[in-house]
């Protein structure tokens, strides 16, 4: 049995998030559904990031063990003849026999658009949160410092965490400007659920005043859902990429 | 009556392009049914270009007289707030009387965008041709430069055209690299039906090997259809801008 790493781009738009799940069409199910059909046998494929469902990737890893002979680009365009064109594969890797996706993936990285313009592009509406007002970038920088770093992230997840700690990592969070928006990029060792999107809700309420960059600081000790903002829309969120 | 230049962007995929038909939802069709709703009478509205389906635009030009008193901003959000979000109008503006958004035109600029690397990402695949080729760029840009210039460009549209004259001054014809494969870009006074995706064509086979520059220069003067490369898909086509 070859240990395979997969490379995946997919617009989540149309699919009810990574996860496997008993009813609804979701990017692991699509992806074990093809992998069983070509290995002639059932796949269990794990995922790096367990995207939500509308979230998109432009760099998701898994991996999974293939037992029949396939060259790489082979296996890669096998693949992708068998899925919708919402979903690609970038690359088809052999990798170590230790490797998994989730648990060898040592950063991940995040990027959550916000576009501020009145008018949204039709070829950017699928990827990006709108919300049509002016966002002080200043104030949100000075916020994204602050969650910089080894935190109890407990308030920027939902209540209901089955994870056994909320201590997360975060090695960068920056804000950029770009032409119609900006876009929040955060690497970290790992994410709770919704932990970016609470971050981006966040920021958003720092950036329009309505929240400061104090009490975001304070968050990260009372550890109080309430002193956050709201969990932003899944839309504007894409896993850019997994380092091992 | 005040007349009224709209600049409007849309994914062609789903639409039968721009000219209103009997069957099928077109560009022209949703914004002539949204603008006679909204002045509460039929509204006539000129554009630009006749885009074909599936062919996309990012600054198409539109006009129309307008009875009812609006705001810009009021009567940009109205219109909007009546369409998919795949048709968007970006700006509404008043205009001379003289203005008409076909006639008035000076100079319309398209891409044509080609994806070459073996996988198409799921983010663009809606707006390039996938043509998995390696693609001479030199060549290209030869031919392309012998098609600058004020031509008769018979042999880049279709036969049953009923255009009067088929020629037309190509301002500016340009091969931009791209980090996945290129893009053609190009300015006229006016293009023919299908000219712009005949050039595509024909910039591919001479990219390709498989024409020569000094064959598309010949195409010029023979004005024969069977000298030139195929009509490229619409996928890939945009109509960027109109200038006046």
């Amino acid at each position: 049995m070859t240990n395979i790493k997969l490379t995946l781009a997919y617009d989540g738009t149309e699919y009810n998030g990574w996860q496997i799940q008993s009813e609804g069409r979701t990017i692991q199910g699509e992806l074990t559904r093809v992998l069983s059909l070509l290995d002639q046998r059932h796949i269990t494929l794990h995922g790096a990031g367990r995207t939500d469902a509308g979230v998109h990737a432009e760099g998701q890893v898994a991996s999974f063990g293939l037992e029949r002979d396939f060259g790489l680009r082979e296996l890669r365009d096998a693949i992708n003849g068998n899925l919708d064109r919402d979903i690609r594969v970038l690359e088809a890797e052999f990798a170590d026999d230790s490797f998994h996706a989730r648990v060898s993936a040592r950063l991940k990285t995040y990027r959550y658009r916000i576009w501020t313009r009145d008018v949204v592009s039709p070829f950017a509406r699928r990827y990006v949160h709108h919300f049509r007002s002016a966002l002080d970038i200043v104030t949100m920088r000075q916020a994204a410092s602050l969650l910089e770093g080894k935190h109890d992230f407990k308030a920027f997840t939902v209540s209901a965490s089955d994870a056994e700690t909320s201590v997360r990592t975060i090695r960068r969070l920056e804000i950029i400007e770009e032409s119609d928006g900006l876009a929040i990029l955060v690497s970290a060792d790992g994410f709770l659920r919704y932990m970016v999107r609470a971050i981006a809700g966040t920021l958003i309420e720092v950036g329009r005043g309505r929240l400061s960059a104090t009490r975001v600081a304070n968050a990260l000790s009372t550890l109080d859902r309430s002193e956050v903002g709201p969990t932003a829309p899944a839309c504007g969120l894409t896993l850019l990429r997994v380092d091992y």
